[in-house]
């Protein structure tokens, strides 16, 4: 960094340590009275660094946190699961009275028409109770989302205010007992009876049932079911069917057999269970038709001829659900780390020489490395998350026909490499957090094991995250050609022995402002360049291209012969998500970067830096091997790395409360017992 | 590996696909209703690897086997808090009914005699629930325990058969809230009042109260109870006194109030609470008082002077519970690798091109990588902790005044070493176990997301693991003078500031071994030696040498100014906890070396070389880094390491099952329904 910024640096610091001592005299407030649901008290620094993560959206933002701060949003961790599911269906009910059931669904029907806001929604929502966040996910995501993405104007007509107002509450019936990474798989048929004009839905076999489908134990009236549809004989491939599955008392329909998948190892309070249909007959209007369907004349008939692309332009317009979830899942570590870091600032254990009180856990630097960088990273995350977001809406607010088709690759690619990235964040950090907090993190009033327990299978649903990086080093490989949601192994190897002739990296949003950086790089010593951006910057490009030449390289020399197309595809299997990682994270550093562009106020700015610094040195740090093997870094430079990460957490330290409070979670929704004390 | 062990490897793995086979036939036998109860059927490879695995105690494993899989000792997951707590009171009994109470006790008063019974008895309950193991942790080994290592004969007589029959359910009252990890600051007072000859327990505060305490919620009717001894006016130190708690109708006594901690993160059977003393009496005769009690005449008296001595001494003997924890955890990880791997076996996703079926799960490289480095752990985890449990038995059989000072205090750093490895190993393991089966490894019913909560806090109870760490650098620095328990920043400094002259690595058990096999080297290539076992041992040592070498080093630099004792223990915090987790490493190494040496069987002992491989390389991967920077690794060779794993894993890949069935959990004790399928 330049002085310039050094010295906008020191002055937050200057000032944040003021505040902080302010801060410590609210909290006293507190204990003796202070009003319960007055507006958060925010530190300056605080405020301002959450206005920057807040990004494009931040008025949904705001309006979320008021609804969620002042209403009955948190689940009392204690709950049995009926109990868990009985207040989350409550708390759905008053979302839709907030009048947030509108967000994301067509201006037609009465929505805001706007996908990111329902995006939003989801991430805002996570600040409260995850078993909420995935109900809202289901109802109105996924099952809204199916019917207003890939069913007619009729279609939407007719079932999205109802979705909208909860009068419809519906289950998205994709996942089978067998298949659940690999949907074109399924074995659910849809076969269309000619005679009766209806569509004839059926399980054919106990792993055809559909399984850990939420909403659908408990409260899904209907569902929408992905199975392989026939039409007088001749399968035309996964589409989607809606399907009633109970009565208006919530007994199920006949031919629908409902179970409940029990107890799991979190989210008590959505009713996963399984579905399986011995030939049920629906109308021929129940099939979604917006990309294929069946003609008054009884005949199959889609704007796509390639059943290939029709399956991925279908999947293609679900892209939203995996936005959501890693959005969540990175929204469930910031609330662990806010926990966790308040906690590390109240609490004191041993006596050190020369001190007069015991340490602050904060003060000790291996608490400082447990949390000052996952702190970082959560505001790397949050920078991508919203460009992410950003693009989703610019990508999806064109009609479908109209859509840059190589625009809508990249999102997907995005989008499935930042949900595996966010949710392995959530998983590790969430754990960290945990026991940083000793005895005490473990017990259920202070909230780390009931996030730790929700978050978990956010790594699996909505894509598997190892299925998922393997389909960002697709997207890569091919340049985005390929489509959404499949592995393909021969399709990846061939398009590698085929066409690959070198790998091009695009820069993202940031590239105006990484090219400046990059024009006006110093050369300086190897031990002082580990904090120049320049640096870093070459780093993580030279890294991700190195990985993804190799890797075209190896699949070219082992892809001639088809036979062995898994064998290559397999050998490979480590290189693809490294090149998968690699790129994610190269991304995600210039969203970071575009982040501390866009920031006005230079001392927020000199925070936001330093915060880049120490996100990028325990990337680096973790893959010193590969660099010096490679001949990218120098030994000296390699051994900088882990001192100037102790000394950036040093220097971040007396921010502590205020990086905390730029992450954006309202202290109100901590559910923290021992943060009150 | 010499080509000898290469063919017997080869055998072993011809043997074991005929073997796969025929176990593929059994499991399809038992569907069509196999005998429940009959004995596991084993692969040979399987029942040698495992025979290998139990150790000098394998009888009593062999016999707790038994009782688990004959008895009723697995816990329904969606049991309720009180359900779960009552079901392992019950399971308690069930234990003293089977004869197992009298583990670890003394022959004087019945018991068998053996401290290293009374872990192994630990160890294997946790195949069976967590819940129960630890309810059997607090009650016979930390509230027995207590009274057996620090009460005199008259006590030890008078208390110890009522524990081991149960007839006085007893809590291990140490952890305050205010103090955790520091026992030494302990607040609740034991102060003797002559004019009564009683000791009064008192609870000075709310930061004073007991919190976490084992059987205190609902069982327990007696604790020991740790505090600050005061005889007429003069403090000395710790010492622990017992203290009823409940009448026989269990109602707490006057002054004796109680709390529940409520719903946890896991361990749901445990019925963890808080306690807190007004002024209680209770007769001096209760003061465990073999280090240090109140005479006759009313004077306090102790045979051993130091007080820090006297504290360390007392604390030593309670190091069996650091095993045990350890212990249990890798048990916890073996049991999930166990049910991943299974299921890895049997599940199958994505069809391939020129495959019949689709791909088994465990087909594919990334599972691979996440499951067999795993399994590679976990077996070098079981030689280290027998290894560690036959140093305690052959240190503690000796009546503590004889003990090998210097013997117990490395007993005393391994427990704290090996328990700090252990449990983290356990998080992260079953966490990799619960995705790697995807939204099967979700559900209640299969048995991961309750390991996982259950050993959860395994990393924080009987020491924090950062805590532990520390204290392992420091018994390194100190060359084991130091005293157990104690972070003591200063002292950690000004040893190694005064006395420290370079360190000196003692080889362990495997010593003749590791000579041999040194001597025995020879010159190989850069990338052939990523193999040679020399070469593993060569950088294991080297690392932990220059590791420690060069934290003693910035200590003397930086202590050499008392008033900055804290920042020097601070700043080289993160190099402790290396020193430590590298020293760990060495001793796991050398333990997995010596087991290997103890095999008898050939092909054993080959399968066993290829998983010790895979272990070093695992381990030799995650720190490529280092060792280029520290000029320790050639570019060729780091690059060589990750191809080697890669093909260890393929080699490996055919011995799944019986490496699972080595592990040593038997298939009835799994309790995975998805395994049933």
């Amino acid at each position: 960094m330049s002085t310039q910024t050094d010295t906008a640096f020191e002055a937050a610091v200057e000032a944040a340590l003021g505040q902080e001592q302010a801060a410590r005299g609210d909290t006293t407030q507190e204990h003796t009275g202070a009003p319960e649901t007055g507006a958060e008290q925010l530190t300056p620094l605080g405020r301002s660094l959450r206005t920057a993560l807040d990004g494009t959206f931040r008025d949904v933002r705001r309006d979320l946190r008021a609804m969620l701060t002042g209403g009955d949003f948190l689940r009392d961790p204690s709950l049995s699961v009926p109990e868990a599911r009985a207040w989350t269906s409550n708390a759905l009910q008053g979302i839709v009275d907030a009048g947030h059931g509108g967000a994301g669904f067509p201006t037609s029907v009465g929505g805001d028409g706007l996908v990111a806001s329902s995006v939003v929604n989801f991430e805002m929502l996570a600040l409260a109770d995850l078993s909420l966040t995935v109900k809202v996910g289901v109802h109105f995501g996924l099952f809204g989302g199916a019917i207003s993405n890939l069913g007619t104007e009729e279609q939407i007509q007719e079932f999205v205010p109802q979705v909208m107002s909860l009068h419809l509450p519906g289950c998205f019936a994709m996942t089978e007992v067998g298949h659940g990474s690999d949907v074109q798989a399924l074995e659910t048929t849809l076969t269309y009876d000619a005679d009766t004009d209806e569509i004839v839905v059926h399980s054919p076999g106990p792993s055809a049932t559909k399984t850990y489908i939420g909403n659908a134990a408990a409260d899904g009236r209907m569902a929408a079911v992905f199975g392989q549809l026939e039409v007088a004989g001749t399968n035309h491939g996964i589409h989607v069917v809606l399907v009633p599955l109970r009565d208006d008392s919530g007994d199920s329909l006949p031919g629908v057999t409902i179970g409940d998948n029990g107890a799991k190892g979190g989210l008590d309070g959505v009713d996963n269970g399984t579905l399986s249909f011995d030939q049920i007959r629906v109308p021929r209007t129940m099939l979604l038709s917006r990309y294929g369907g069946v003609t008054d004349e009884g005949t199959y008939e889609s704007p796509i001829d390639n059943p290939n692309r029709r399956f991925f332009t279908m999947l293609g317009t679900l892209v939203r659900g995996r936005i959501c979830v890693g959005g969540a899942a990175a929204q469930a570590a910031r609330k662990a780390l806010s926990i966790a870091t308040r906690y590390s600032l109240q609490r004191r254990q041993f006596e050190a020489p020369g001190r007069e009180d015991e340490v602050l856990l904060l003060d000790y630097l291996a608490h400082q490395r447990k949390l000052l960088p996952a702190i970082a990273t959560a505001y790397a995350l949050s920078f991508a998350q919203n460009e992410l977001v950003d693009t989703l809406q610019s990508v999806q607010s064109r009609p479908v026909g109209e859509r840059d088709q190589k625009a809508q690759r990249e999102l997907e690619t995005r989008a499935a490499g930042l949900k595996a990235v966010s949710t392995r964040f959530a998983n590790d950090t969430i754990q960290v957090c945990r026991e940083a907090c000793g005895g005490a993190g473990y017990m259920a009033e202070n909230g780390l094991t009931e996030l730790r327990r929700d978050a978990d299978v956010f790594a699996t649903f909505e894509g598997d995250n190892t299925v998922l990086l393997q389909l960002v080093a697709k997207g890569l490989l091919t340049n985005y050609k390929a489509m959404w949601g499949d592995l393909d192994m021969l399709g990846m190897v061939q398009a590698a022995a085929r066409t690959f002739t070198g790998t091009v990296i695009e820069r993202t949003a940031a590239r105006p402002a990484i090219e400046r950086i990059m024009a006006t790089a110093q050369r300086k010593s190897d031990s002082e360049t580990v904090l120049e951006r320049s640096w870093h910057v070459t780093m993580f490009e030279e890294r991700e291209q190195h990985v993804l030449d190799s890797l075209a390289q190896r699949l070219r020399t082992a892809g001639q012969d088809e036979s062995r197309a898994f064998e290559a595809f397999n050998a490979t299997q480590d290189h693809q998500l490294l090149a998968a990682r690699t790129h994610m994270d190269r991304v995600v550093l210039e969203a970071f970067i575009a982040g501390i562009e866009a920031c006005e106020d230079e001392a927020t700015a000199a925070v936001l830096n330093k915060l880049c610094d120490l996100y990028v040195l325990e990337n680096l740090a973790g893959d010193r091997g590969w660099f010096q093997e490679h001949g990218r870094m120098s030994t000296v430079r390699a051994k900088a790395i882990v001192p100037a990460l102790n000394q950036l957490c040093q220097e971040l330290r007396p921010l502590a409360l205020p990086l905390v409070e730029g992450m954006g979670v309202p202290e109100q929704l901590l559910q923290s017992a021992m943060l009150e004390d």
